[in-house]
């Protein structure tokens, strides 16, 4: 298949770009690199597979010649906001990029007759009362607040999506990321296991928010990436999970980070922050595991020995 | 003040455009007529202070001259799955007139250094749980059901909205707007009060789904329209629900319809529609009150008997 890919020199878009090329696609990247990075992709420049142009799929339509399949996962998506990167940093951006980037990208689907998949987020849930959360779960977001400029742009871009595929036949499938990390992961995107991790490598104390008990579930970048390539090859239109269901209290957390990385510096509490992170998060995944035979393979473990490389690298370590 | 209003054409737009012509501003109206009609605004045509241009504000921008507000009602926004006016019949236009519309006429209004207000609705409550409804509410909207193409379109607007007014310093309003009722509503809407008002004045039966527990709180147009205006004089930049708080059930509303329109044909009970309508949907105006001194005057009777009389001639009875 002939490939677009939005927001290809992100985190996600530049390992989903490596695994379909790995896979005899061929791969056309775009980003604006608002917040991606020309080194996530700088690997695959001179490929005869991947072709990459700059440009902001918010603004107009770009037609790079035919194609099979659009898979649009460009936004900013740091939820930091001391980053200039952050979504609440960026959020007209974020908001266009869920909206116009969506309505744009379903346009160039139609119009291709291609494939459309949309990368969609656990933040549609936002701060979730029901746990874990299933795919029927509508959710708590605060339209309002900060993190709506994300969530929402998010919500309004699954709704269109199934729009464009009752009303115009398009092949459409919708999958909700939840929290991923690995290599090429943002440094600073403000969530906790970078934050961690890169205190543990530079020998600092973890700091941990309020008592630790606030829990989090974190998915290795492979196994997410291949319950995305699943989804592609699968006739699934229906909003799919796809995350690592296994649950750990930030406290256990860290403690894990501090035994593996051999961190003597321990762990420093201070009062839970204001900006309202949700409390937690956790995916339901009989969906992927029904649908797609898909679950995660790579233990925490293990995945953040694969990790630390990247961010001893990007720190100056090694 | 020279004032835009989008959808100028539709029922609340109309009535917009006559109480702002009445307090001595100029009103720019736009519709694109796929659901207002001329007939609404013809009164208007030749005022010296009403100008009217038919436009699609979801598909470019429109610079009609230096503007000091401009007030964004234009949407379908019919649920009667049986009209080819829903936005169940037409989501692609209904989610652009929400995101693409919004985007365009916030555009405007930070151009034009002008107010902006977003006409809302209760339906970014979705089926609600929480009762009455207050603004901080998240609401329970199904992002995948045939609703959320409304739901979620004005829930991203309203997001938007507060990013225009948080980044850009736009000085916006957000209405959020309940069950009005009124001269000039399409009869056809599918909403309980004309379906049941236009089966009294035919003399037919009224049709009550399930047991008729279920309620509804209506608000008479003159009402609204005056909550909207104060919004738009005061500085409030939250949402502010305006809607009528008396809530009945659509048993007793029939009643009251057969009783006023002197109709003895009944009542017929038939299955609950197996379209997802909500329950029960009621606001909290405690902000409306407080913040802009403001609360529904007409009461149901006397609303229905401004409204038989527009009702009587639609139906050819007068």
């Amino acid at each position: 298949m002939r490939i677009l890919i939005t927001g290809a020199a992100g985190f996600l878009g530049s390992h989903l770009s490596d695994r379909l090329i790995k896979e005899g696609h061929q791969v056309v990247g775009l980003d604006n690199f608002v917040t991606g990075s020309p080194e996530n992709i700088s690997h695959l420049m001179g490929s005869e597979n991947f072709v990459f142009f700059k440009h902001d799929i918010s603004n107009y339509i770009f037609t790079p010649g035919k194609l099979d399949a659009v898979l649009h996962f460009a936004s900013p998506a740091s939820p930091n906001p001391a980053s200039p990167y952050a979504y609440f940093n960026l959020p007209i951006q974020t908001m266009k990029a869920g909206a116009l980037g969506t309505h744009n990208t379903l346009g160039l689907a139609k119009a291709n007759n291609a494939k459309f998949l949309l990368a969609s987020t656990s933040e549609i849930y936002g701060d979730p009362i029901e746990h874990p959360q299933k795919e029927t779960y509508a959710g708590n977001v605060d339209i309002t607040g900060p993190r709506a400029v994300y969530d929402e742009a998010k919500r309004f871009a699954e709704s269109l999506t199934l729009a464009y595929h009752r009303q115009h036949g398009v092949d459409t499938r919708i999958v909700r990321i939840f929290n991923t990390y690995g290599p090429r992961m943002d440094l600073e995107d403000g969530r906790a296991l970078p934050n961690l991790l890169k205190q543990a490598l530079l020998g600092q104390p973890l700091t941990v928010y309020g008592d630790g008990g606030q829990t989090r579930s974190f998915c290795y970048v492979d196994d997410l990436i291949d319950g995305i390539v699943r989804l592609l090859y699968s006739d699934e239109h229906m909003p799919v999970n796809i995350g690592n269901p296994v649950e750990m209290s930030i406290l256990q957390f860290a403690e894990t980070i501090n035994q593996l990385t051999g961190n003597k510096a321990g762990i420093t509490y201070i009062d839970a922050r204001s900006s309202r992170d949700p409390q937690r998060r956790r995916p339901d995944i009989t969906r992927a595991r029904e649908i797609l035979g898909w679950e995660p393979k790579v233990d925490l473990r293990e995945g953040l020995e694969r990790t630390i490389p990247y961010f001893k690298q990007k720190l100056g370590l090694a």
